[in-house]
């Protein structure tokens, strides 16, 4: 496994991975590493010759009053568990590597970036597509992984690849979750016990949300049901909504249905999603 | 040469192409070509194995009342003049290939897409950098070659590329002009005799504009003098600036220096720039 920094190292590595037809998988991260990226290294191992796997906390994606300064880092610990899996390359550039000082391009996905997370989070996707834009064109990967936990921002990236033609494919992988049904999170360590506890919250919310949508298949209902789980199980909702997984508006009658949530379990804030019918992506 | 106009042909086609190491030189046209698109298509031949061309009239880079709908389009002579010449590929797709109903995402490039021409055309650029990023993703060139007489555009590119580390050389080719030095634009074949031979007086004024720079290098006076000589010459100017070639802001005292102007011969909109001292790009 090389660990590279610059692009020029990069680009050395990649040119001797990219030999007659051999596939690259391509794991993007923010580090703060886990069991759910260890899933999409390991997704990426059994479907490409090759695995790169970034490593990089992106500062267009933090809103002013986000946790960027805080955001977990532990470099030595990231490099341990990726040296355990079958990792040919880690890319760790630094902010001035990635961007330099007179950068102004930036990419939009349009009203899919400004919905649901991106109102709670203006500017957050434009910030996630500019940056995977970037690393697509630096790793050239046959292949990318993604989690199913940020779901809009797998959406948000399948839109820019679709409208952009990218030769990239995408393959969202399932979310992985602690025993009780929690889902991995780098902001998980930021919980106390007390917010360990609420936290779960998110998860039973989605699970009565999937009861209700059983039941009556109405939206407003469904998505009261799950405000209230969130409310009784002791975090401070953001939104609790029911909407299709490729635009992220209301579900249309043939489309897919996605749940989302959002809640801060103590100053922590969390997001966990659960699709109930497929969608197109 | 082979003329392919959906995503799968030409996906076919430059399989055949990329083959150990061959490079692919590429050059974007809105079709309507002229001596100036030639020259840029022998630049590609002499530099890469292989040469594609594609000719798509793309309507993100039309505002809402510019031309679009009278773009001059003459595909059969367009294939002719490219079929004496060393092409491989001519990529026409059609406007539904390019942008499907529910296509979102667009690429702008800050500051640099909303001054000058940008302010003259909102949203242009944005639309220049959207589809030459698209372009660049379906057929993976390794060299693009783009017309210095769009000066703007070029920097614009450049500027894409450079901030998304697109995996493409850019190279600029010199304008190429009329016998009395208007420079060749496929708006050109608008002019009637009255406007053709007030357009003379956007070369006339970049020269004057040298001049003037030549003599005491003060912007506001060059401007003016610019600017008086596309009035004495009967065209209806937009804007004559000197601007620093890479930013199109002021120069700076260490930086490039580029002399542009826009004017209205008749009814059809003209550009063109003079390069006096070389910026970075």
């Amino acid at each position: 496994m090389k660990v590279v920094r610059s692009t020029d190292e990069l680009r050395a590595e990649l040119a001797g991975l990219r030999v007659d037809g051999s596939s690259i998988g391509f794991v993007p991260t923010m580090g703060a590493l886990h069991e759910g990226h260890l899933s999409l290294v390991r997704a990426a191992a059994t479907r490409c010759q090759s695995v790169v796997v970034s490593i990089f906390v992106n500062p267009l994606q933090f809103g002013p009053h986000e946790d960027l300064a805080f955001y977990p880092r532990d470099e030595e610990t990231d490099l341990d568990l990726l040296g355990s899996e079958n990792v040919d390359v880690v890319f760790i550039p630094t902010v001035e590597t990635m961007y330099p000082d007179d950068r102004a391009t930036s990419v939009s996905v349009g009203p899919l970036g400004s919905v649901v997370e991106g109102s709670s989070r203006p500017g957050h996707f434009n910030g996630v597509a500019t940056v995977v834009a970037k690393l697509f064109n630096l790793v050239q990967p046959s292949v990318a992984f993604f989690g199913q936990k940020d779901a809009q921002q797998l959406a948000v990236i399948r839109r820019m690849v679709a409208d952009l033609s990218f030769p990239v494919e995408i393959v969202g992988c399932p979310t992985v979750r602690e025993a009780d049904g929690l889902a991995l999170s780098s902001r998980n360590m930021f919980l106390d016990e007390e917010a360990r506890g609420a936290a779960i919250s998110l998860w039973r919310a989605l699970e009565a949300g999937r009861e209700a949508w059983d039941g009556d298949r109405d939206r407003d209902s469904v998505e009261k049901v799950m405000w209230e789980a969130l409310i009784a199980g002791g975090v401070d909702p953001d939104y609790a909504h029911v909407v299709d997984p490729d635009t992220f508006e209301a579900p249309s009658p043939d489309g897919g249905v996605l749940l989302v949530v959002a809640a801060k379990a103590g100053d922590t804030r969390l997001i966990d999603n659960l699709l109930l019918e497929p969608g197109d992506g």
